[in-house]
Protein backbone atom coordinates (compact mmCIF):
# COMPACT_ATOMS: atom_id res chain seq x y z
CA UNK A 1 0.00 0.00 0.00
CA UNK A 2 1.47 3.50 -0.77
CA UNK A 3 1.42 5.70 1.69
CA UNK A 4 2.78 9.39 2.48
CA UNK A 5 6.24 9.52 3.81
CA UNK A 6 5.89 9.82 8.03
CA UNK A 7 4.47 11.39 10.13
CA UNK A 8 1.05 9.93 9.75
CA UNK A 9 -1.35 8.31 11.91
CA UNK A 10 -2.61 4.74 12.54
CA UNK A 11 -5.48 3.17 14.63
CA UNK A 12 -4.72 0.01 15.15
CA UNK A 13 -7.93 -2.23 16.15
CA UNK A 14 -7.54 -5.74 17.44
CA UNK A 15 -10.91 -7.89 17.95
CA UNK A 16 -12.18 -10.99 18.26
CA UNK A 17 -15.82 -12.12 16.91
CA UNK A 18 -18.60 -13.14 18.66
CA UNK A 19 -19.48 -16.91 17.61
CA UNK A 20 -22.88 -17.31 16.32
CA UNK A 21 -24.75 -15.80 12.91
CA UNK A 22 -22.82 -12.84 10.88
CA UNK A 23 -26.14 -10.99 11.65
CA UNK A 24 -24.92 -8.45 9.72
CA UNK A 25 -21.60 -7.84 10.21
CA UNK A 26 -20.02 -8.57 6.55
CA UNK A 27 -22.57 -5.72 5.33
CA UNK A 28 -21.59 -3.29 7.97
CA UNK A 29 -17.75 -4.04 7.50
CA UNK A 30 -17.84 -3.28 3.69
CA UNK A 31 -19.85 -0.03 4.61
CA UNK A 32 -17.75 1.07 6.81
CA UNK A 33 -14.94 0.95 5.02
CA UNK A 34 -16.76 2.86 2.26
CA UNK A 35 -17.36 5.59 4.02
CA UNK A 36 -13.56 5.66 6.24
CA UNK A 37 -12.43 5.93 2.54
CA UNK A 38 -14.40 8.97 1.71
CA UNK A 39 -13.66 10.72 4.76
CA UNK A 40 -11.28 13.70 5.17
CA UNK A 41 -7.75 12.66 5.91
CA UNK A 42 -7.93 9.17 5.11
CA UNK A 43 -4.63 7.18 3.62
CA UNK A 44 -5.90 3.63 3.57
CA UNK A 45 -6.40 0.63 5.37
CA UNK A 46 -5.13 -3.39 5.89
CA UNK A 47 -7.06 -5.59 7.25
CA UNK A 48 -6.78 -10.15 8.21
CA UNK A 49 -8.85 -12.16 10.30
CA UNK A 50 -7.54 -15.79 11.24
CA UNK A 51 -10.03 -18.53 11.51
CA UNK A 52 -10.12 -18.17 15.05
CA UNK A 53 -12.00 -15.11 14.97
CA UNK A 54 -9.04 -13.15 15.67
CA UNK A 55 -8.69 -9.94 13.61
CA UNK A 56 -6.59 -6.56 12.96
CA UNK A 57 -7.12 -3.66 11.64
CA UNK A 58 -4.80 -1.16 10.56
CA UNK A 59 -6.37 2.17 9.31
CA UNK A 60 -3.90 5.36 8.37
CA UNK A 61 -4.98 9.04 8.70
CA UNK A 62 -3.14 12.34 7.67
CA UNK A 63 -3.71 13.67 11.58
CA UNK A 64 -5.15 13.29 14.86
CA UNK A 65 -8.09 15.23 13.93
CA UNK A 66 -9.13 13.44 11.04
CA UNK A 67 -9.43 10.61 13.24
CA UNK A 68 -11.03 12.11 15.20
CA UNK A 69 -13.69 13.20 13.07
CA UNK A 70 -14.42 9.60 12.12
CA UNK A 71 -14.30 8.32 15.73
CA UNK A 72 -17.56 10.84 15.50
CA UNK A 73 -18.87 9.97 12.28
CA UNK A 74 -22.85 9.25 13.25
CA UNK A 75 -22.67 6.40 11.14
CA UNK A 76 -19.67 5.37 12.57
CA UNK A 77 -21.05 5.73 15.92
CA UNK A 78 -24.20 3.35 14.93
CA UNK A 79 -22.06 0.98 13.61
CA UNK A 80 -19.86 0.75 17.02
CA UNK A 81 -22.40 0.11 19.41
CA UNK A 82 -23.87 -2.72 17.11
CA UNK A 83 -20.19 -3.76 17.64
CA UNK A 84 -19.93 -3.39 21.20
CA UNK A 85 -23.51 -4.89 21.44
CA UNK A 86 -23.16 -7.80 19.19
CA UNK A 87 -20.68 -8.31 16.92
CA UNK A 88 -17.43 -8.26 19.27
CA UNK A 89 -16.54 -10.55 22.34
CA UNK A 90 -13.69 -8.13 22.82
CA UNK A 91 -11.78 -5.40 21.01
CA UNK A 92 -8.85 -3.15 21.31
CA UNK A 93 -8.19 0.32 19.90
CA UNK A 94 -5.53 2.17 19.78
CA UNK A 95 -3.99 5.37 17.93
CA UNK A 96 -0.27 5.77 17.36
CA UNK A 97 1.78 8.19 15.37
CA UNK A 98 4.19 6.64 12.37
CA UNK A 99 7.49 7.78 12.85
CA UNK A 100 9.00 5.20 10.56
CA UNK A 101 7.91 2.74 7.55
CA UNK A 102 10.22 0.23 5.38
CA UNK A 103 8.96 -1.89 2.31
CA UNK A 104 10.05 -4.87 0.22
CA UNK A 105 8.23 -5.67 -2.60
CA UNK A 106 9.71 -8.91 -4.98
CA UNK A 107 8.08 -7.65 -8.08
CA UNK A 108 9.04 -4.15 -7.49
CA UNK B 1 -4.05 -8.06 25.67
CA UNK B 2 -2.73 -6.14 29.22
CA UNK B 3 -0.30 -3.57 28.27
CA UNK B 4 0.71 -0.91 30.51
CA UNK B 5 -0.86 2.59 29.53
CA UNK B 6 0.35 4.81 26.83
CA UNK B 7 3.34 5.97 25.47
CA UNK B 8 4.36 2.44 24.73
CA UNK B 9 5.56 1.72 20.90
CA UNK B 10 4.09 -0.33 18.80
CA UNK B 11 5.50 -2.78 15.25
CA UNK B 12 3.31 -2.99 12.25
CA UNK B 13 4.41 -5.45 10.45
CA UNK B 14 1.74 -6.23 7.07
CA UNK B 15 2.67 -9.46 4.65
CA UNK B 16 1.64 -11.03 2.14
CA UNK B 17 2.72 -14.72 2.11
CA UNK B 18 4.43 -16.06 -1.05
CA UNK B 19 2.75 -19.29 -2.48
CA UNK B 20 4.12 -22.64 -2.17
CA UNK B 21 5.53 -24.78 0.77
CA UNK B 22 5.47 -23.68 4.25
CA UNK B 23 8.74 -24.31 4.11
CA UNK B 24 10.17 -23.94 7.03
CA UNK B 25 7.86 -20.83 7.94
CA UNK B 26 5.52 -21.92 10.51
CA UNK B 27 8.53 -23.04 13.00
CA UNK B 28 10.22 -20.16 12.38
CA UNK B 29 7.69 -17.88 12.91
CA UNK B 30 6.73 -19.70 16.27
CA UNK B 31 10.79 -19.39 17.17
CA UNK B 32 10.91 -16.34 16.16
CA UNK B 33 7.65 -15.19 18.58
CA UNK B 34 9.59 -16.88 21.57
CA UNK B 35 12.86 -15.23 20.87
CA UNK B 36 10.59 -11.78 20.78
CA UNK B 37 9.31 -12.69 24.50
CA UNK B 38 12.56 -12.82 25.48
CA UNK B 39 13.84 -9.60 24.31
CA UNK B 40 13.68 -6.50 26.88
CA UNK B 41 11.51 -4.26 26.42
CA UNK B 42 8.79 -6.40 25.07
CA UNK B 43 5.84 -5.86 25.89
CA UNK B 44 3.11 -8.03 23.82
CA UNK B 45 1.90 -9.57 20.29
CA UNK B 46 -1.39 -9.76 18.19
CA UNK B 47 -1.28 -11.45 15.12
CA UNK B 48 -3.72 -12.60 12.27
CA UNK B 49 -3.76 -14.00 8.84
CA UNK B 50 -6.54 -14.55 6.92
CA UNK B 51 -7.12 -17.53 4.42
CA UNK B 52 -5.83 -15.18 1.09
CA UNK B 53 -2.06 -14.85 2.57
CA UNK B 54 -2.53 -11.99 4.13
CA UNK B 55 -1.41 -10.82 7.62
CA UNK B 56 -0.77 -8.36 10.22
CA UNK B 57 1.33 -9.04 13.47
CA UNK B 58 1.89 -5.99 16.12
CA UNK B 59 4.29 -6.41 18.55
CA UNK B 60 4.46 -3.44 21.33
CA UNK B 61 7.54 -1.98 23.12
CA UNK B 62 8.48 -0.34 25.45
CA UNK B 63 11.19 2.13 23.73
CA UNK B 64 11.98 2.48 20.39
CA UNK B 65 15.63 0.77 21.86
CA UNK B 66 14.06 -1.90 22.82
CA UNK B 67 12.77 -1.79 18.97
CA UNK B 68 16.58 -1.54 17.67
CA UNK B 69 18.05 -4.21 20.20
CA UNK B 70 15.48 -6.58 18.47
CA UNK B 71 15.89 -5.40 15.12
CA UNK B 72 19.33 -6.10 15.22
CA UNK B 73 19.20 -9.56 17.14
CA UNK B 74 21.53 -12.21 14.96
CA UNK B 75 18.71 -15.40 14.83
CA UNK B 76 15.81 -12.65 14.05
CA UNK B 77 18.16 -11.04 11.04
CA UNK B 78 18.72 -14.47 9.78
CA UNK B 79 14.96 -14.90 9.92
CA UNK B 80 14.53 -11.70 8.30
CA UNK B 81 16.62 -12.65 5.34
CA UNK B 82 15.11 -15.97 4.87
CA UNK B 83 11.64 -13.63 4.59
CA UNK B 84 13.14 -11.69 2.24
CA UNK B 85 13.69 -14.62 0.04
CA UNK B 86 11.32 -16.89 0.39
CA UNK B 87 8.62 -17.01 2.77
CA UNK B 88 7.00 -13.30 1.82
CA UNK B 89 5.78 -12.19 -1.27
CA UNK B 90 5.80 -8.31 -0.19
CA UNK B 91 5.47 -6.68 3.02
CA UNK B 92 5.86 -3.42 4.81
CA UNK B 93 6.82 -2.60 8.98
CA UNK B 94 5.82 0.38 10.61
CA UNK B 95 7.42 1.78 13.87
CA UNK B 96 4.55 3.93 15.74
CA UNK B 97 4.43 5.66 19.07
CA UNK B 98 0.74 4.65 20.48
CA UNK B 99 -0.47 7.81 22.03
CA UNK B 100 -4.16 6.55 23.42
CA UNK B 101 -5.57 3.02 23.46
CA UNK B 102 -9.32 1.87 24.34
CA UNK B 103 -11.10 -1.63 25.53
CA UNK B 104 -13.91 -3.53 25.62
CA UNK B 105 -14.34 -6.79 26.77
CA UNK B 106 -17.87 -8.69 27.21
CA UNK B 107 -16.58 -10.83 29.91
CA UNK B 108 -15.24 -8.24 31.69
Amino acid sequence: MTLPEPPYYAVIFSSRRASGDDDGYAEMSEKMAALAASMPGYLGVDSARGSDGFGITVSYWDSEEAIANWKRNADHLAAQRLGREKWYEDYETRVARVERAYRMNRGA
